[in-house]
Parts: structure tokens; sequence; C-alpha cells
């Protein structure tokens, strides 16, 4: 097959398409034949060196894919080959074919194309176990998502209205923050030139926002903790604004909060089936519904992930950028 | 009725036994007639300045009592006066009679004097709180509990176990890590001269401990991070050893773990009785069967609470002060 395969640690430019071996299926384990694949923030990362797949996982970027099951390993009955999925990977979606756990293995959720589905696993998956399984967010409670227009962002909003919760976000330009409207968003924070510890303390009477999706790390510590109500959860998924920063446990102690810091790659399997398992069962019958919505930046070809990553890095994308083998 | 008052922020020298008026019991309160209090770490803070009651609540020092209720407000059926209770205390305790609301009322667990009994609100609503409703402890994980000859700590090294953890203690003296082993730790660790993050990594196989219970804060917040393992959730109650400190959010990323912090007293009356509930339905129990006991340093009379807070102070106590009437 082919596959999108990295030269050296290091710009978009060592990113090229080249003939590499089929994956085999290890034991519950399928193989799917990718239509397409999208690009997240971790890929950015892996590109550069900076956050090498856990051992045993691909090499080959790509975290998430839509396909049809082309072969399945020992202990998968036969019949699921030809089942069109989508699929939580571990690496391996930049290729035209990838090996995937069956507990990864999600359904398309109906009335939604190939090329749209892959938009989808990684981030609802992302914002289902932070926003539910980590954090129980429940009904009528503020959450706060920093990067509302990311692929993440996006997500959350729909999700965090689905689940009932009063969502606000920041992002960094109007047009960003406009489509978070449309996505439900009720309050927006522009960060150039809006403080969110201020704007939330505003809208929600002085209590805080309890329950905060962050994608910033560093930066963004003490204001988030600031910012959360009492009993609050502050959700760490991204480090955009670094990795050390000092944390007023003080503050923490007096509002009964906490900080949490999850990915998803890390986990063990296990762990990921039982999200994908959630995740099938409460969240695709949204999106089936028309309450949560993949947003499509663009869809390019695969073997343009160069440009995608670049599209990425300069913070033009609103959404999901797929990648497409077709 | 009498009590001991502050007459300004300071040492222990500022406590003094006084003529105060009777407290009276507002509507779902009642009043009781103090057997015994006993000390915690917050009163010394409080005797300070440093830690102000939250609004409404009594000026007078003590979290915790027993007694018998002697009348009753608004709303509470006169055949409870008479009953022997013990008793969550949002301040009030050092005096001869103090209010409380009746959702943080207990029963005196069977077998238990009202001396013994004043030793225990107070540590086992921590402790359970934390180890039970905050992470969630489950069998066979490790806990590590920092301050284990303290009050909280050596009523947490019992509730672990009962819990099925597997309990690691630090502490500051040979005779404080051996009572901690006679009520249970099986890893005793002297923080003069060894490194907990070393040991409780060889301990384990280089996992880490699942969860841990500081009362440190900042000093120990990175090598409590450094320790915890996978989905490992570290749960801040007291800040001895300063309020501020870097956090790696990277290292908690890799971990998907967690950091909580957590008091008691500034919670709101409805989540004091819930933890009350099930601190009478889960853990007198244990106490009735001999599985959780007081552990008490020794019984002072309330007017010598100026000693008592000095041994403290000084370091000197393995598990509770009691202060009693009698």
């Amino acid at each position: 097959m082919h596959a999108i395969t990295i030269s050296a640690p290091g710009g978009p430019e060592v990113m090229s398409w080249q003939r590499v071996p089929d994956p085999t299926p290890g034991p519950g384990e399928v193989i799917v034949d990718v239509v397409a694949t999208a690009v997240n923030r971790a890929d950015l990362l892996q590109r550069q060196g900076h956050y090498p797949p856990p051992a045993g996982a691909s090499e080959i970027l790509g975290l998430e894919c839509s396909g049809t099951i082309s072969s399945v390993g020992a202990a998968i009955g036969l019949d699921r080959i030809g089942e069109k999925v989508t699929a939580l990977l571990t690496g391996g979606g930049y290729a035209q074919k990838v090996a995937v756990p069956i507990g990864q293995i999600m359904s398309v959720p109906p009335g939604i194309s190939l090329i749209e589905a892959a938009a989808l696993p990684e981030v609802v998956c992302t914002v289902w176990s932070n926003l539910d399984m980590t954090a129980n967010i429940s009904e009528g409670e503020w959450l706060l998502v920093h990067g509302g227009g990311s692929g993440v962002g996006t997500a959350a909003i729909q999700i965090g209205r689905a689940l009932g919760a009063r969502v606000a976000v920041t992002a960094g330009s109007a047009e960003k923050l406009q489509r978070c409207s449309h996505l439900g968003a009720d309050v927006l924070i522009n960060y150039h030139d809006q403080d969110f510890v201020d704007v939330m303390m505003a809208e929600t009477g002085g209590r805080g926002v309890n329950v905060i999706l962050d994608n910033m790390g560093a930066s963004y510590l003490d204001r988030n903790v600031r910012a959360l109500a009492r009993d609050g959860r502050l959700l760490v998924i991204g480090l955009q604004g670094g990795i050390k920063a000092e944390l007023d446990i003080s503050m923490l102690l007096r509002k009964n909060a906490s900080v949490h810091a999850t990915s998803l790659r890390g986990r063990p399997e296990s762990e990921k089936a039982a999200i994908c398992a959630q995740v099938e069962r409460t969240v695709w019958p949204w999106v089936h519904a028309g309450v949560v919505h993949p947003i499509i930046d663009r869809v390019l070809p695969l073997k343009d992930a160069a440009y995608a990553h670049q599209l990425l890095a300069d913070g033009q994308v609103t959404g999901k950028v797929v990648l497409s083998n077709t």
C-alpha cells in the first residue's frame, strides 16, 4: 500500500507519499481500507518528533479514519468483512490500510457519508470522555470551551449543548466566534481583547464556570483556576501554551475544585473500547438526529497532508481538515 | 455557657475560657451539650487568623464534637432531646454547647465512648469524602498517605485498608511509622531520609501510586505528580508546605491523572449531610467491628486547649488530641 511517511522530524515538508508494507491484522484486529482520515493537532507534534507513538503502535500518523473492513484477524468473524466503519486509531490513519483493534471500530452514524464520518472519532471520543466520563457535566452547568473553533471545540459546543450545559467559547476571530454561535455557544469571547475570567464571572453572577475544556495548558492554568466555580473541573487536553505553570492550590482548595489532564492516544485499549461503545450508543444518535454535526473546514487529498498541516499550524481552520484517499 | 475564646489572632496564649452567650437553635438545628471536642490543624490556622470561619458560622473554634442533644429548633422532633450523638461542625466545638444542623448529627458507633467518639467526625468524614466519594479508590489500588501519624493519617490508613487498598505512609519518626504499621500500613517511609517517589516506584514495580492523600500542598506537588500512577488521583487536603507550586501539566497528561483539592468546612450543608449519612452507614459499622479505631494521643480538659495546640504545632502528636468538658 501507500502511506504518508516522515523522512525525519521537521516541518510539513518531511511528509511524503511512499510505498510501505501492508499492515497485517493481529488477533482481535481488523484491517480497514481507509476512505478518509483527518488531521489532529497531535499529528503536527508527532511529525516534529515531540509526540512519539506508544509502544507497539504504527509509526504512521493518523488517529482516526473511516472506511471498509477488508480482512480480519483471529477471533473476529469473517462476516465483518465489507462493513463500513469509523475507527479511533492509535496511529496509522494516513495510509490506504490500517490495522485496528475491534473495540475501536464504530459504526457510521446513519445519514453520514464516509468522508464526513472521518471527521468524528477523535473529537467526539475526546469530548465525550472528558465532559461525560471525567467531568460528569450535568444539565444547567456552565461549560467554557477554549479554542471553540477547533475540531475538538466545535464538537464540544454541540455535545455540551446536547448534555444540557450552557456553553461559552474563546476564539481568536469574529468569524470563528460566529461559527461557534451557530453551533450553540451562548457566550463568545475573543481572546485578543477580552479576559475570559472577567467575562465568565460577569456571565455567571460571580459563581464561575463549572467545567473548562482547555487546549492551552500552562499559559491558561492560573486564569482557568480563577474562572472555576465551586466544585469546578478543569480538563486540560492540549498544551499549546506550554507544559509547566504555577498552580494556586489554595484557590483550588477553597473551590473544592480539580485539575484533570487527559489524552486519548495513551489510554489502554480497554478504555478506548469503553469510550467508543459509549460514543456509539449516545453520540451517534445525536449525529443521526442532526443535534451534532461533523464540522469540516475542507477535504483534501491524503497526498496533500503537508498542506493540511500547514493550514492547521497557521490557525486558518475551523473544525476539521479531512484527508481523503478517493 | 463557657467557651474557649480568642482575644486576638496569635499563638496558643490568646485562647482563654470565657463566659459567652448560649447558642440558640435555628430551624433544622439542634443544640448539643458538648461532652468532648477534638483539635484539628485547621483550628491552629483559625486561631492565627489565617482561616476565617465561613459566613454565618460560629466564631468559636472546633470542627467536631460528641455530646447529648439538649434542645431542638423548628422542624426537629422533640423526641431527639436526650440522644447521644457525634457531630461534624462548621465551628463552635470548643464550648459547652453548640448549634448543629441536623444533617451533620451522627449516631455514636456502638461500643464507643463519647470521649473516643469526639475524635472521629472530622477525620473520618475527611477521609471518606476523599478516598471514596472523590477518588473512588478501589480494591488492590495503592494509597499513599502523607503524615500517616496525624489524625487524618491514622484514619486514612484504616479506612484505606477497609476499602481494600494497599497503604503506604510517610512520617517523620520511627515511632510514628511503627504506629502506622500497627494500623495496617504496608510501606513505611521516613521523610527525613527517604524519597517517597523512589520508594513508591520501587514498591509498585515502576507503576506508581493510584491515590495520594496529601497534607503538604506546594512543597510536595511536583513529587506527588511524579509518584502517581496512570489514572492517578492526587487529593490535597492541607497546605502545610505552602500554597503555590509549579505543576507539570504534561506529566499529568501523560498519566491521565488529576489533582483535587478539598476541604470539608467550606462545603455547603447539603454536601456535609450527604457525607455524614455515608459515614454513618459505611464507616460506623467498621468502627463497631473494630476495623477502624479512634486513634487518640491524649485527652485534655477543654480549658487546656492552648496546651493542646502547642502539642500539635510541635508535631508531638500521633492521632487526635481530644478536649473534654468533663
